[in-house]
């Protein structure tokens, strides 16, 4: 089994870096091969081009990458901070330019008239670590909705699971470490 | 009055600039000063760094037109194509990075202890137009929820307005020109 993890933070040894750190262990010792990806790090460039838009194909090598990762990948993961209830520009970038048509899914008939289209992550599994300032009360629920409700079962992910640390801010160095062994323990799960 | 307008699409003469179109020139025949920024033309970045963050100030002098431009209005205009129940990544960063703290709000109490945020833009009206492939049916109300229940309301503008131009894809030019004169008769009111 595979498991590509896309992880989208700036700070470079963040919380959401001992997360991702800590998922990609917990896939290796179950036995799975992990690729992992740090967008911040590697740079990635999160604006679709009307270009790009229009050829329906991307010819910057780091798109290309993260396409083969998704395809390759039987587990999908992804490690943002919530921002404003959504991911960081750069990772609704990486969903804008690499989560494609011919990629992610496909339209079925004319190019002008109205599509039905076909999820092409069938079978796959995904799951998104979150850290938020907010408490669970405050949860509005957004990022539940964008990755749970839209961007996975658009792909043919019907049942992604979604974990929030809450009030990661204000979380000590013990309890963060709890989370990250937890986040270890529940991604061997699936 | 003053009225800043945001519009984000790749498309160099798409419909979301028509209808941006429109709606700069209802509110200018209503008698409303206007600034109209169009963030691809523009080369607006949406990658907030980490020096940005700490710094908590922007030497990008983009981001500091945008956010006097914020200031200066009384009503803020976003216009945008719904891709994945969001804003383009673009517009994603535009939100990450020139509604900050200082701008659209700020905290109250000590910087590592948990914080009251006080909403700076309270006084100011808000209005995003939408265009969507889904149909009324299929809106699964994130942009609803990302718009009127999370970013506006945390600046301070809890009533803000959202019109989504469903279906725009299949949309005609009578019908399109019939939805633009909609949004421009629709700017003035507020």
């Amino acid at each position: 089994m595979n498991s590509s993890i896309f992880l989208c933070s700036p700070h470079e040894s963040s919380f959401n870096h001992d997360i991702a750190s800590a998922v990609s262990e917990g896939l290796s010792q179950s036995g799975m091969a992990v690729r992992m990806h740090d967008l911040y790090a590697e740079r990635f460039d999160p604006i679709l081009s009307e270009t790009e838009i229009l050829r329906k194909f991307s010819f910057d090598p780091l798109v290309q990458t993260y396409m083969e990762d998704l395809i390759w990948a039987d587990l999908l993961v992804v490690v943002h901070p919530d921002w404003w209830g959504q991911p960081p520009a750069m990772l609704k970038g990486w969903i804008d330019r690499v989560l494609r048509p011919g990629i992610a899914y496909e339209f079925e008939g004319e190019e002008s008239a109205p599509k039905r289209h076909v999820p092409l992550f069938s079978g796959k599994k995904a799951k998104v670590y979150c850290t938020t300032d907010a408490s669970p009360e405050e949860d509005s629920g957004t990022l539940k909705q964008i990755w749970c409700k839209v961007v996975w079962p658009y792909c043919g992910i019907p049942d992604a699971q979604l974990r929030m640390c809450y009030r990661s801010r204000t979380l000590g160095v013990v309890e963060r470490g709890a989370w990250a062994r937890q986040c270890k323990e529940d991604a061997r799960i699936f």
